[in-house]
């Protein structure tokens, strides 16, 4: 059954009928606002928008793949400020003719990632569009913490980072040429691991600042640098790019760092810690944190791309 | 300058340069999600999306009125559950082509609404989309208050209304056959004027159920019905129909009534109490709640358009 054939009140019904709930929510879909637990007296809060053909194709990724990345982008956002996510609140514009169960299986997707953190959707609107367009909204509680900021570096803080990285890009561009393998590379792509519970780890490890790498690592490390007056440099060395990736790369024609330091869509947690903290299973040190300004790679500037720019 | 000249992050950096902050605002835009005070220990959370070409035309409307309205749209959500509002975060997709003072022009009219109830716009997104596309999330405040829901209207309430209804939908009726006066009526569809401190004041009052008014006045009140398990008759004659409005309905062969009991977009707040509240300046009585189930006009079934399905 298409969206139209079933009307608007037909197709909430239906999407609310999957959605699970969790502890924070004290009120869910079904009324004018959702209610949600903020037990810290402060709420933290990231809207990202995913928009058909740009950020995702539906060729490419199945509606539970693209339920799982819209809301693994925005709850890696509450992660990186040292958080943990309580709600998404979703917005979506589907075609008319779009299928019923394809919409299903996307709210079955947000709701599955929404899990892997104990939060759930609590609310949203549904409405018919040209474009296929989701935007997320993911609420968080800092449960007593500070918030890590980007604009704390400090040169002499070591950088490091939490979650695989270079793998979503590397299935990107396989996808992109055509292929569906290797099946770890695509699936990458299709469905992130985001490490969230590295981001209140980090935080109560003293981490200086913080960010969600989704749009390339040097440029997100670009905005730490910016906002903290500091320069960044990356040990190119200190990635272990897998062999799966290295073939990949070569039959491709491809240079794996440019995945590793440019793509986006993984999601790792990028932190400044100051120096001799012991860091924990799951961050690995990528880099230093230096006076100055910029971000370089083994001190040199990158010439290849940095990232993502999403007007052009 | 159009956006894909100026880029993402210039775009960004235009936008953010013109929101302002308000008290409840710890932490606004530029890092990976903003922070809201929420000292009630629990925050109100909705979302709704404007669609170009759906919700609004941006021949009907300039981008000012565009962002009062998507502003506006949600603002009343978080006043219809007796909340104050405390946050804006705003998704936008824009196609390439729109020129950046627009999308400007579009941030002061969020601005400004967000301003008439002390709240400001705290984050957001922004991407290129073929369809222009905004999805705003706001965020409310209890202010230690219960929430007035949709499913406590009980048999024996009243039926109250705050705020205008039936101008919207007569400037929308107005515009859309070519005309662009009566001006109280285009400027009534253009820019809501939501009565935000109705909803706290009602919940104050003992509001047994509350409900934005936003795609038509009986179906709104159809879903109160329904979640409250009641019957809810609207007195058609205690509706104030301006002569202005009467006269428009008349030169266009509309029946008045159609525009206040079915037209969208005017967001008045529609609120049960138990009989024998006293209603302040503001409030007006509409109607009452009986034993058993939908919505009628002076005890019979409505033939006219009940309001607006968004997949239709």
């Amino acid at each position: 059954m298409s969206i139209s054939e079933g009307g608007e009140f037909g197709l909430i019904g239906r999407i609310v009928s999957r959605l699970g709930t969790s502890p924070s929510t004290l009120l869910g879909p079904g009324d004018d606002a959702a209610i949600v637990r903020a037990a810290d007296g402060r709420v933290v809060a990231s809207t990202d928008v995913l928009v058909d053909g740009r950020h995702f194709r539906r060729d490419w990724c199945g509606p539970a793949d693209i339920g799982h990345r819209a809301a693994a982008a925005n709850l890696a956002d509450i992660a990186a400020m040292g958080a943990v996510p309580t709600a998404l609140l979703v917005a979506l514009c589907v075609p008319p003719g779009v299928e019923s169960e394809w919409v299903e299986s996307l709210a079955d997707g947000l709701t599955a990632e929404a899990a892997l953190v104990g939060a759930s959707v609590v609310g949203g609107d549904t409405t018919a569009s040209p474009t296929l367009t989701i935007a997320v909204t993911a609420l968080g509680d800092l449960g007593g913490a500070e918030p890590v900021r980007r604009d704390g570096a400090q040169p002499g803080d070591v950088l490091a980072l939490s979650g695989r990285i270079g793998y979503a890009a590397a299935g990107l561009t396989v996808l992109s040429r055509g292929f569906r393998t290797p099946k770890k590379l695509v699936e990458a792509y299709r469905r992130p691991a985001v490490p969230y519970a590295s981001g209140p780890l980090a935080a109560r490890l003293g981490a200086t600042s913080m960010i969600d790498v989704s749009d390339g690592l040097l440029q997100d490390l670009g905005h730490i640098a910016t906002a903290s007056l500091v320069a960044i440099d990356v040990h190119r060395d200190a990635f272990d790019v897998p062999d799966q990736m290295r073939d990949a790369a070569k039959a491709l024609g491809v240079d794996p760092y440019q995945w590793v330091l440019a793509g986006g869509d993984d999601h790792p947690l990028a932190a400044t810690f100051p120096p001799g903290v012991a860091l924990p299973a799951g961050w690995q040190v990528i880099g230093a944190v230096h006076d100055g300004e910029g971000v370089t790679v083994d001190r040199k500037p990158w010439t290849g791309g940095l990232g993502w720019d999403h007007f052009r």
